[in-house]
């Protein structure tokens, strides 16, 4: 099984090579990253500049890796159609940090597995919930295993991509791993004003999530309740309920 | 009415200078608008650097309008947070180029309508198929009144943004406005490698997009003959009917 690992904490990542570690045990992989952070790109891609890719050490002699200069998006797009040979599966991060509830819409990590299953490849993002680039991925590292062990034998459609969220917890004390779905809630936006040495305002953005979804099905729920959270995500932005909402009107 | 207007393409280009004059004779209007072209930024967000907003006086004494450094998501986050209350109703673009089927993940023009909806503000993207920065509006500016008409008598929910793209037709040979879903299809990339005067490859993306899916239920179906194509969107990204795919595992 050819595995293509991508993140968007960057090639030099801890969570990046706690993944290629465990994917190492289920297949041949090849990562490709992006040379920076890259968090919070949601779906960005590059449109009217071209792209690198370094080949990367990073992660010795048995792992093809590249760095790229690109977005989380644009890794999979080059290493699918610069690479070669479309991959069996695509695991993206471990990210360093949460993407639940609409995170999952500004998450670069989740934007590499649903370009993945743009392009047919069943894809799996996974978050750890801490943010320090210093976390320490080993419980996270046995929960991966296992959901690629239960994935390979029941998979999911290559167009339904997965969003793991796993809590940072020590391995004993994560009760189990639930489907849930994505809870509804906000960022709070609120804007830090500053003066620059040059007299300019500037605005640092300190969102804070908010959710009254106490609903025991969600992502939310699940993380607090000491559960890894799978969310299945859709390809299909279409709100299909709505689709009688107004009459064809002809002109 | 406060209507805030957004775009992806940058402050200065003619779609939102379209889309500015309809708006105002709906209610005040409030421009914050990327201070650069922003295309294909997706639902990207800025973190870790700061902010600026730059006063423009681009539309006239009549229009507060703004200027930001970030991307259109960051414009609606700061429109909404630094700015004060809530705008009525959101409208985005018009985007030079269209944003049908899975574009609707990486348009930034959508980004803008859907950071509206997490807001709880009514929202509504639209788009002209012709990417030309020096495109004709005309006809568009006579759609999105009409739009704009609908949608005040018989208005979609808060947390259902809407898509709309128009294509490049003059008024008379539009032939209707139609409710669509997402056409399913891909955009196969294809890079072109060439080698920098350093010696040095670098690949420029040139992907084509191609579908399979010709139901006339569809936005590409919508826009390929003659009708204007208005597709509801999800702010939620679970794919409801995997949820029993697999059973909770309790650890």
């Amino acid at each position: 099984m050819r595995i293509l690992v991508c993140n968007d904490d960057g090639i030099t990542a801890r969570g990046l090579r706690a993944l290629v570690e465990v994917a190492k045990e289920f297949g041949e992989v090849v990562v490709v990253a992006p040379d920076r952070p890259q968090s919070g790109m949601g779906h960005a891609v590059s449109i009217g500049i071209p792209l690198r890719l370094y080949p990367s050490t990073e992660f010795g002699e048995d792992v093809t890796a590249w760095a790229c200069s690109g977005t989380p998006a644009d890794c999979v797009k080059l290493a699918t159609g610069v690479l070669g040979e479309k991959p069996d599966l695509l695991l993206s991060g471990i990210n360093h940090g949460a993407n639940f509830s609409i995170s999952a819409f500004y998450s670069g990590t989740l934007s590499a597995a649903m370009e993945g299953a743009f392009e047919g490849i069943p894809a799996i993002g996974f978050s750890l919930l801490n943010y320090s680039m210093e976390a320490d991925f080993s419980a996270a590292q046995a929960i991966v295993r296992e959901i690629l062990l239960l994935y390979l034998s029941q998979p999911f459609p290559a167009h339904v991509p997965l969003n793991v969220n796993i809590p940072d917890l020590p391995l004993s004390a994560i009760k189990g791993i639930r489907l849930t779905r994505q809870a509804r809630g906000r960022f709070v936006e609120q804007f830090e004003k500053r003066i620059d040495p040059y007299g300019q305002p500037y605005y640092w953005m300190v969102g804070r999530f908010e959710s009254t979804d106490t609903s025991p099905d969600t992502d939310l729920w699940a993380l607090q309740h000491g559960y890894v959270s799978i969310c299945p995500l859709l390809t299909d932005l279409t709100a299909h309920t709505y689709l009688n909402h107004w009459e064809i009107i002809y002109r």
